[in-house]
């Protein structure tokens, strides 16, 4: 009885329930604004795109839908969610009870999650009411923002250990329990092999891995002891943590005689030793020599220790002898640059029935939005490399004979245009409708392959890990055309 | 019936319930190796650490130490959660039924939440089994480093308002629900005023505040439409964005024309807008400028928009005309530095009934950690100012008249000295034990007051946005000495 209960729990950690009040306080004054301005019925849409990469990024990993979605379905307003609110002293006893009576009843379209997207393309795209299309930013974003920065950082970091094993190791600097909850589902998603967070196992169906702290060695009497006992229980799991005291004068001497006194036992393991201090391609090329030396040539040599995409590189470059890639703070922190600054804007509006196309101006050209309603479409050349993405309306027809002519983004009277196309695939798909998703949730294996597979055909000069070319976005005629006449009078959609 | 159940799912995340597999899967392969080599009864201590502030910060305001023990008290491993560690095919049965009888039984020992902390201080101790303590290492360093790290954040940026309110905007860029939730929680004990996030609100009682967004005013056929509907709606709550369009030339004479509509109609309002974009110092000089030739003397002037404690101070120096300060993803991610490194180390083992003091070397002396369970006590002055802390055995004496001799940390075989001490205060209380905490939460309002009273109580050398002095960590005679002895030879504790 109890045992199914706690079960509840893990449930409502992945179902994200009890989160309507998930939101910024604004969305709620909105909401009541709308509520109070006979706007309750009015239709919108709006969409979630961001306006730049991380830095030296050439791509992101669109990562966070479904967990939004497991959101949406159970998006409900508690009694006790709608007494809060009504202690705040704010909101109308009728605005209350239409919240208290709210069911998503949206429409969302969207890229597919572990889609490779760029700046200022729509990822997600909600059509319903005015209010409830308001109401979702907060959580959208939250969820969006969040796994796509991850999925994105492990993606460089994996793209830097060439196919070795990332191993995600994260959960104790993470931001909060979810921080490496959402974390390490959206690293898998980029590409890790394992979470070290065995909650995120669970939840998710990521595998799980790890290896012994110091304070293993420490609680025995000698180094050696401790390897011992662990090698004995773990046998062909075991990776011995070498460097508590001396990596080289103590901690590989000592796995050696513990993995020649398992081979002498019979064993076939496969020596296995973990590097945590000190210079990683200096101590692993002499950790692998004794290794060598000892008869034991193929040893696994992990290493750990603030590891990023760029470090990752540099030891490779620098000839380390290291077959697999624990990582924690850079990437479940993204630490060179912890936010994604996703937003969430209003392109169209109905009014007295009728569709209006809407812009946000700014003093900054590259901070308007790009109004309407849109479809994200590829190009992809012969050999099925994508060339470049357009912004269209749907239905628009903008492809003649292999070429796809567009205006610019940021110049929209100009004409730009992508050559050589051989075919186009439009992107978003209808995910949520009718308050309940469209299709049973992907396996997180299945978005993590889509990842994958797309990682693998993106071109490499997107993929440097250093000034990558920066792939081309363009507006189709009629959004291009649109824009250039909302820039001039924004009133006029 | 269906409110009462998403109530409990609120308390869920609350109370942190279901957590017991959010650890790192090495502590499992630990623990089911100590549970083999028969250890399940060796008592062992553990200390929260960390090695160094963020950067530029001369203190740290302890977080996060509740929330860890909410989960403790609820801490159970359910029938589900070992039927997930069964299926690793990993572990012996019979270390998955203790797992499943496991209940709390350590003592925590620990500095109250909210108490300014400096490097290699012990914050918190845990005593217990070797298997328990080793246990609850992976979720101790997720709640502690997570809030202190943000708590320390909002302190710094609530320093640079200089008293003037600081609202946290966070959620949208926060790491996921729980990043939000926990981060917003650090940032109200660090010093803010209030959050967006409604759900942080209801569940931990943090003043809620917003204005409203870009589409509130997209949504209108025109911005005075937009601001007048708003500000009939909430009068005197009423902050009005004024830079949809354009901020001088169309959203501050907007604001003016409904606040003086509101004045006329006999609504005594105080005017409120909100700057998101452009220069802020400039435009708030202009906003401000123009609101007061038009009678309004004393505006609220919000200011947003990738705010963080150096743009402030550099806004207020260039004297900004802005008077609350809403701050979002710089705080909730705590941009420029997004994890505290804290440690968890066994610092003693007890092993055939004697207890071993226990030392971690390192080839960096700055990694070596100080052996032994410790008591963290503060040195004050006649006026109150602290001036330093030693890390010292419980019941040794080492004060005497007013001066404390000690020993360098990192030279533990160098004598030091805290001089002028009026009085010390021993800053450990036992909060857990017996499975369950010692005394009742405190509110979070109470921890916020400790906070706020000690960093008004820290000297000014310590409080510098850029540079600060270091706070002086000495070990005491006893402890330094058996640092000395261990640091020569680590088995010897």
């Amino acid at each position: 009885q109890r045992g199914a209960a706690v079960t509840d729990m893990n449930a409502i950690w992945r179902r994200r329930e009890g989160l309507a009040l998930l939101t910024d306080y604004y969305e709620l004054t909105m909401l009541a604004g709308y509520w109070k301005a006979n706007r309750a019925q009015e239709q919108a849409v709006f969409e979630y795109f961001f306006r730049s990469l991380p830095p030296h990024a050439g791509f992101a990993v669109a990562a966070g839908l479904n967990p939004f979605l497991d959101y949406l379905e159970h998006l409900r307003f508690s009694k006790d969610d709608i007494a809060y609110l009504r202690s705040l002293k704010v909101f109308e006893g009728g605005f209350l009870e239409f919240l208290q009576e709210f069911r998503p009843s949206c429409t969302v379209r969207a890229v597919p999650e572990g889609t490779l997207v760029f700046p200022h393309e729509p990822v997600v795209q909600v059509q319903g009411t005015l209010m409830e299309a308001q109401f979702l930013e907060s959580a959208l974003l939250n969820f969006l923002n969040h796994q796509t920065l991850i999925a994105t950082k492990a993606a460089r970091i994996c793209q830097a250990a060439e196919g070795e094993p990332v191993l995600e190791f994260g959960l104790r600097r993470a931001h909060g329990p979810d921080g490496g909850l959402s974390g390490s589902r959206a690293a898998y998603i980029g590409g890790c092999q394992s979470t070290s967070n065995v909650l995120a196992g669970k939840i998710y169906d990521i595998p799980v891995a790890g290896t012994h702290a110091h304070s293993w060695v420490m609680s025995f009497q000698s180094e050696i002891e401790a390897f011992r006992v662990f090698a004995q229980q773990y046998a062909d799991r075991c990776v011995l943590l070498v460097d508590t005291y001396d990596t080289i004068e103590s901690g590989v001497p000592n796995a050696i005689t513990v993995y020649k006194e398992m081979r002498a036992a019979g064993h076939a393991v496969r020596p296995a030793i973990r590097l945590d201090s000190g210079d990683l391609a200096k101590l692993s090329k002499a950790a692998h020599k004794l290794m060598a030396d000892a008869g034991f040539d193929d040893p696994l040599i992990v290493a750990s220790n603030d590891l990023d995409e760029d470090l990752i590189a540099d030891l490779k470059r620098q000839g380390a002898k290291i077959n697999a890639w624990g990582v924690g703070t850079k990437l479940i922190t993204a630490y060179d640059c912890p936010a994604l600054g996703g937003v969430y804007k209003l392109v169209a509006v109905q009014r007295d029935g009728r569709w209006q196309a809407r812009i946000k101006l700014s003093s900054n050209i590259e901070k308007a939005t790009d109004p309407g309603r849109k479809e994200l479409v590829r190009c992809y050349g012969a050999d099925g490399d994508p060339l470049g993405d357009v912004l269209c309306e749907t239905g628009e027809e903008w492809a003649r004979n292999g070429r796809v002519a567009g205006r610019r983004r940021l110049q929209p009277h100009i004409e730009t245009r992508i050559k050589d196309v051989a075919y186009t695939e439009s992107l978003f798909q209808t995910v949520f409708e009718n308050g309940r998703r469209t299709a049973p949730p992907p396996s997180i294996h299945e978005v993590r392959a889509r990842a994958q597979q797309q990682l693998a055909a993106l071109p490499e000069e997107y993929k440097r890990l250093r000034n990558p070319q920066v792939y081309d976005v363009m507006l189709s005629p009629a959004i291009g055309a649109l824009k250039e006449k909302l820039l001039a009078a924004p009133d006029e959609g």
